[in-house]
């Protein structure tokens, strides 16, 4: 009842929300400071109380918001241009990754390979030992990315949105518009994220 | 306050948690009503309030156990056991999965191909025209897989658990233990709802 006199004739004061239910204002009060907290009502002094619009989904939608790159990503497996195309698959094997990141010294980030991209180029009859995965990747600058202080959220958009399976998580470089790679984020980063959240074990 | 009380006391009655703070039954009802149907507290008549033992991480998961896999699935992509693995990897490209499910007359699931099973098979130097999927599938029972009335989450910890990007959504087929194919779950889905929950447009 509260919330729905705010939300009809907010920005109204408590006084006059008391008045309405015919209580004393000190009886409400710890409904208000509840209703406040947890988000349903937004209070501004001197003014009076407002109706946030917000549902409890949206109020979910905070919390997911909050969560971070940094503190879901995992270690990226990477190789170099000069790799074949068969050690690219093997190593995908042994890693277990659906995405291998190729770099150059220093971590540099050059392109990305896919378990697509490898089985594309495994249909065709060619030698795969001698193919090198530098002419087959994604390179840059057509990689989509993420950086470590971004919202998990965004990056689950990002792989969404550009239908890829896997994020490198890069920082610039000295400046420069040369990207170091420090992580990367999965779909299943994704889904452990979902399983915890609905377990109530998340971050 | 209210919540410190009645974990260290509960099951304890409206009027004894009014007397620890000193304030008239009358004027807590409202605490209690909204701390009782928020989740953190559980009321039972004639006993009194107990502590749910649920923090708002946990009140958050409820929230996302009630999705269910009805409301999320996809529609799977299929073939059959004779056909080749170069026609289903021919599938897999134009229809844009990772995954296909191998089926009967009547849709009856009896096996599953990820893109790494093909991508195994075609590092062999076999002739991927003339090989048979049926051969190099997974095949029922090793098959793990959900069904409409499951909660999203279970879905989603079994993608974690089995360490399997795609679950085929399953219901028995007159009462014997043969399993019709009605749908997927893939780790996409719960990316895609995980999504929805943080822009808070979840079903």
């Amino acid at each position: 009842m509260i919330i729905r006199i705010v939300k009809d004739e907010g920005p109204i004061t408590g006084e006059q929300i008391a008045d309405r239910l015919n209580l004393t204002r000190a009886t409400l009060r710890p409904d208000l400071a509840i209703l406040t907290m947890s988000g349903f009502l937004d209070a501004r002094p001197r003014v009076g109380y407002f109706y946030s619009g917000k549902t409890g989904n949206q109020l979910l939608g905070e919390h997911i918001r909050k969560l971070t790159v940094k503190d879901y990503k995992s270690v990226p497996v990477v190789c170099q241009e000069e790799t074949s195309v068969y050690d690219a698959i093997c190593t995908m094997f042994l890693e277990d990754v659906g995405t291998l990141y190729v770099v150059k010294e220093g971590g540099l980030l050059v392109g990305v390979i896919s378990r697509k991209d490898l089985l594309k180029s495994s249909m065709g009859n060619q030698d795969l030992q001698t193919i090198p995965v530098g002419v087959i990747m994604t390179r840059m600058p057509n990689i989509i990315s993420c950086r470590v202080e971004d919202s998990l959220l965004d990056a689950a958009g990002k792989l969404i949105h550009n239908q890829v399976d896997s994020l490198p998580v890069v920082k610039e470089e000295k400046g420069g518009d040369r990207l170091e790679i420090v992580g990367r984020i999965t779909k299943t980063t994704i889904t452990k994220a979902f399983v915890e959240l609905g377990e109530g074990s998340s971050v």
